[in-house]
């Protein structure tokens, strides 16, 4: 049973603030464990993955191979069930034509002083993105990471995925084998960051780690940063769903529950302005837990982390809206972009009673790797961006160079850098 | 004296290596001092402040006040050189200028099946900006870290600044004034960033914390990343001169001393095709070394990480370069738009004989904020992006949903989540 906030109560700020700092997952302090695996992994490379893997994976690289082969991709097509393959291509389709959009353009222009300037966009020379293992490695998530690099351009696209026991997903090597994935290697753990970061005998070093991990993997790759590039930690998923009363309570329950059923610590909250509609709607939520698969798990996040919020007025809430700062925003009512028009921060905003959120985490077209934990108020949605970098350009001539020098000059004297002033003024005896 | 490295020589590619992976920096462990600092301006607020502030910087911040006021700023202005204001002015019209063009534009379409997809961009609400204390407490940072933001319609742009002795620089007040900064406070070190990311009575938290600072702010940054979001841990500065021998060697020496000034691991490399005009340059370097306010670093830097790198053919290093991927890079050849074109990885160039970096430092345009230590393989200097963040838009009517259901149901079932497979499905019977 989800907590009950009403905005009428005396007590709502104090509880909402609360809901807004619950930690929803406890952090493990493994900082030590990682550094330590990560130097083995610089010392001893394909040795310590081979370890590793067989402690902690129960997997014998040794025998295995460390790289998935071409004959293992061929092996797993034929295994994989041919409509979950069609509706792999499927999304892949979609999300392909949604990302090309996205890639940003070269500007370079003449200003009035007769400067030249530009952006010149290139694609990251290689990445590396890692697929949780066992119940988390699902065909999407491989979709949603490896389809923006390719629509970059990023050459080596590489996965590293831990086989428990040496076996993956046949699923996850056709949708790598689909979206453009160069490279598969069989490790996870903090042991496969590090390879990713520093390479190994047979895991040349990539510039950038993307995907979703435990806390070994995050910690791994916060130890890492710098050395590479790295996206957002991702935390538990959550999804807010705005209703009014003239929605049905069980499509409403439905959606609520798609979340909860991710994992004990996902988090799904409704906001609506009617409490008799709040009611049938929780009615449902127990109802229909009664027929899921994962029913466990979504009864222990719904009745953990799930809340329900009363307001007034769903127009006059935005700014909670705009608090939570949703990875997933659903807006299940009657003017979903005029409501739209007023909130800033979510991650993703699926508009109308007839746009649920799970249609974004398959076929929709759009990512559906975004930021979660109320990071939506600084960041932003996985997309092409993440895999390409911007170098400014400038180019002036003696009559540019003329113009602007005075400025410079002054600036550099303001602060004290001699050599700064001097490398200017020495090009102006012409 | 620089090293200087010789592509024809047999162990070249094994100093190159050397080269790029020689530490620039020493890291002290200042982890555990942070974490601590942190967790007490959480729990203490402003009074942790003053207390630091005392034992740290040497400032009364009890009797001075942590926020500076408004009369602060007016008396800044009056102490101020007039003429370094004016260059000032100038720069900070051209930054504007050429920000305004990274404004990202949202895009709203509507697919063949019908589906509405969008990208929309909005400010994120407020963002932090360290500005480093002492000598390296320049103006023209403040210019570069807080233009972008303003341009990017960020309303709360905080600035925290230590004051040592209760003193800042009054052109560090003037900058922040005409970049449109909105508050500003005489605090520095972590626990300035713990204020930023956590709030005090005083300073309300902000979203994103960016600007450059030592150990113990780089550690505090890494440390709230994910409360906040942060900008790149930016290190010691760097430049690629690639020229060839119809440059003067003495505007080159002063490119590569301009660099070396700024700091002893500071790092300046030379890139030519010619061993005669390598001398030239190198004796100009210390020649000129004499005349400098800040001789004693610029050598140190100079002796301990300058480079000179003879290559056979410029257009054939490329690979090289892109292996340096440096921060700052100067193309001082003949054909420098046909260099660039065969160049991937770099965070800013600077074109032809007359586009000294330095230009680049104060009134070109560009941000002078960039990837350093071989970060521009992965990550891009600062620009309007790192404020603002995009939320991903998706709406589909009853005919879509049944059109991208059967697809959705096929991957639910495939990954196990029953409860997503409803979420679709239930809106079907219609």
């Amino acid at each position: 049973m989800a907590v009950t906030l009403d905005q009428a109560q005396p007590d709502f700020e104090a509880r909402f603030a609360a809901l807004l700092g619950a930690k929803r997952e406890a952090s493990p302090d493994v900082e030590a464990t990682v550094r330590d695996i990560i130097a083995r992994v610089r010392a001893e490379g394909d040795a310590a993955l081979v370890d590793y893997t067989r402690r902690f994976d129960g997997g014998d690289l040794a025998a295995l191979g460390i790289a998935v082969s071409k004959d293992d991709i061929a092996r797993a097509h034929q295994e994989a069930d041919p409509a979950t393959v069609d509706a792999l291509k499927f999304a892949r389709d979609r999300i392909r034509s949604h990302h090309e959009r996205q890639m940003p353009r070269d500007d370079r222009y003449v200003d009035a002083a007769g400067v030249e300037l530009g952006s010149r966009w290139t694609a990251i020379e290689a990445v590396g993105l890692y697929v949780p293992g066992g119940t988390a490695s699902y065909p999407s998530s491989v979709l949603m990471n490896a389809i923006p690099a390719a629509v970059a351009g990023v050459e080596r696209i590489v996965i590293v995925v831990p086989a428990a026991r040496g076996v993956i997903n046949p699923l996850v090597l056709v949708a790598a084998d689909l979206a453009g994935v160069t490279e598969i290697y069989r490790v996870g753990g903090a042991q496969a960051v590090a390879a990713l970061a520093y390479g190994t005998e047979t895991i040349r070093p990539v510039a950038k780690i993307v995907g979703p991990g435990n806390a070994y993997v995050a910690a791994a790759k916060r130890q890492v940063f710098g050395t590479v590039g790295i996206d957002m930690i991702a935390g538990p998923s959550e999804v807010l769903v705005v209703a009014d009363r003239d929605n049905d309570p069980e499509w409403i329950a439905a959606d609520l529950l798609a979340q909860a059923e991710h994992d004990v610590s996902a988090q799904s909250i409704l906001m609506t302005d009617d409490a008799g509609f709040a009611r049938q709607v929780e009615a449902a939520v127990e109802r229909q837990l009664k027929s899921l698969g994962r029913a466990e798990t979504a009864a222990a996040s719904w009745r953990d982390f799930g809340a329900i919020i009363l307001v007034d007025d769903l127009f006059a809430a935005t700014p909670l809206v705009d608090r939570i700062a949703a990875e997933h925003l659903e807006l299940a009512v009657a003017d979903a972009e005029g409501l739209l028009a007023r909130i800033r921060n979510a991650g993703a905003v699926f508009l109308g009673r007839h746009t649920p959120e799970v249609i974004g985490d398959y076929v929709g077209g759009s990512n559906h790797v975004l930021p979660t934990a109320r990071s939506a108020r600084f960041s932003s949605g996985l997309s092409v961006l993440d895999f390409v970098k911007r170098t400014s350009v400038l180019k002036l001539g003696p009559e540019q160079l003329r113009a602007l020098a005075p400025a410079a000059i002054a600036l550099a004297r303001a602060e004290g850098l001699d050599a700064h002033g001097r490398s200017v003024s020495i090009r102006l005896n012409m």
